[in-house]
């Protein structure tokens, strides 16, 4: 036994002092960069956490947007996953009203409840489309006059399968212009879906998920929506009313 | 001292029992009517501490009224002591989305902060003039465009000293339309002040005292407030831009 452990310590005996040091260097960095690595992790989960926390202390969400919102790449929102960053020439990286606008719309899992004026926001309308596509339920209630006007996206919505329904009475306009985000999120304002009002107009959008302010918009979803049923109404004819 | 007490015991004795009856259900009347009065005034101020006292539980104010809403007098509301009750032939003592709206303008006490894109409702034009009157500091910014079509009352306001600023550029509209009554109470939604849009449109207004909600409001305000100055723009004229 004594030979043998005399043995061994000779053959480490023969390992240069700087074979040692790289292995010893080698072995201490690799322990420094998986505590690192750890300490990372945990460090971001906690911050993950505290934010949910200070949230959930401060109450339900409340985040109100000015626009106009200046013009900027928003392609990241759409392709999370994109394996190429984008190419094109807007500023990238920046977060504005329009940005946040979309992340909220986006943000859907199960429905989206839009009753809007006037919508021809190309940027929209893709969210719009890509939250169908991804088997989020979208209802659409808009205004029977504007949905007609040039550029008007309410058509595509249509073509894509998207349920829309317009106000029935050519006397009345449906001005509103609010969302509900899987019937808890709240998007509501002076903002119509237009790109003037986006990135031009003085405009207010208000997002919150207070309950107390939830719910009455969304029950007057659920009545805008029943009311414009075409089930429930007759076509109109143009000779005085009479079917003949 | 026996003597006298006799005296007064046959004096009450030649009181007939009929007016003995009178007196003292007289009496007995005046009890329940004092106390009676003491209870209802008493009742008053507990209901009114028990809604202040639920209304503190509950959070600040939220409120959200739905539009368009029936045309009804609201007379009592400007002349909440008059004399005489109306006239007109419109139902009365009737609380709609319209009177709710007029009241929550009306509790301004000391500033009133609008910015309206369109402003041609004649009783809210009445209200702010009262307001006006009443001392309150009124400040209204509004469109450039909108202030001058037929029926406007930007005029009026003007004519009687409130200070209008408007939108200063010609590409831009002035969309929003939020007031801040003594800024503490945000009133803020899709509707425009003219008469369309309360008795026809389908619209929304948020009344709300959520701090982290009015303080974003109060901030957009006082700027668009100072980027309007007049004092801060030069006139335009018509000649290139050349002041020759």
């Amino acid at each position: 036994m004594n030979d043998s452990f005399t043995n061994r310590t000779c053959i480490s005996c023969h390992l240069s002092s700087a074979d040692m040091f790289q292995q010893v260097s080698f072995k201490e960095l690799m322990k420094v960069l998986g505590l690192g690595a750890v300490a990372f992790v945990l460090g971001v989960e906690w911050l993950d956490w505290l934010k949910r926390r200070l949230r959930v202390s401060r109450g339900p969400l409340k985040e109100v947007l000015f626009f106009p919102s200046p013009h900027v790449c928003v392609e990241h929102l759409f392709t999370r996953h994109g394996r190429f960053p984008c190419a094109c020439p807007l500023p990238h990286g920046v977060e504005t009203s329009f940005s946040r606008l979309l992340e909220h719309l986006l943000s859907a899992c199960r429905s989206l409840d839009l009753c809007v004026f006037s919508f021809s926001h190309m940027e929209l309308s893709r969210a719009i489309l890509l939250l169908h596509k991804q088997g989020v339920i979208v209802r659409v209630v808009t205004d029977r006059d504007y949905m007609t006007i040039t550029g008007s996206q309410i058509g595509t919505l249509r073509k894509a399968g998207i349920c829309v329904r317009h106000e029935m009475s050519s006397a009345v306009h449906m001005h509103h212009k609010f969302a509900l985000v899987d019937g808890k999120k709240l998007i509501t304002g002076s903002l119509n879906w237009t790109l003037t009002a986006v990135q031009s107009n003085k405009e207010n959008v208000m997002v919150t998920e207070e309950p107390e302010l939830v719910q009455p918009y969304q029950q007057e979803f659920q009545k805008l929506w029943e009311a414009n049923d075409p089930a429930n109404h007759k076509p109109q004819t143009t000779n005085g009313g009479l079917n003949r």
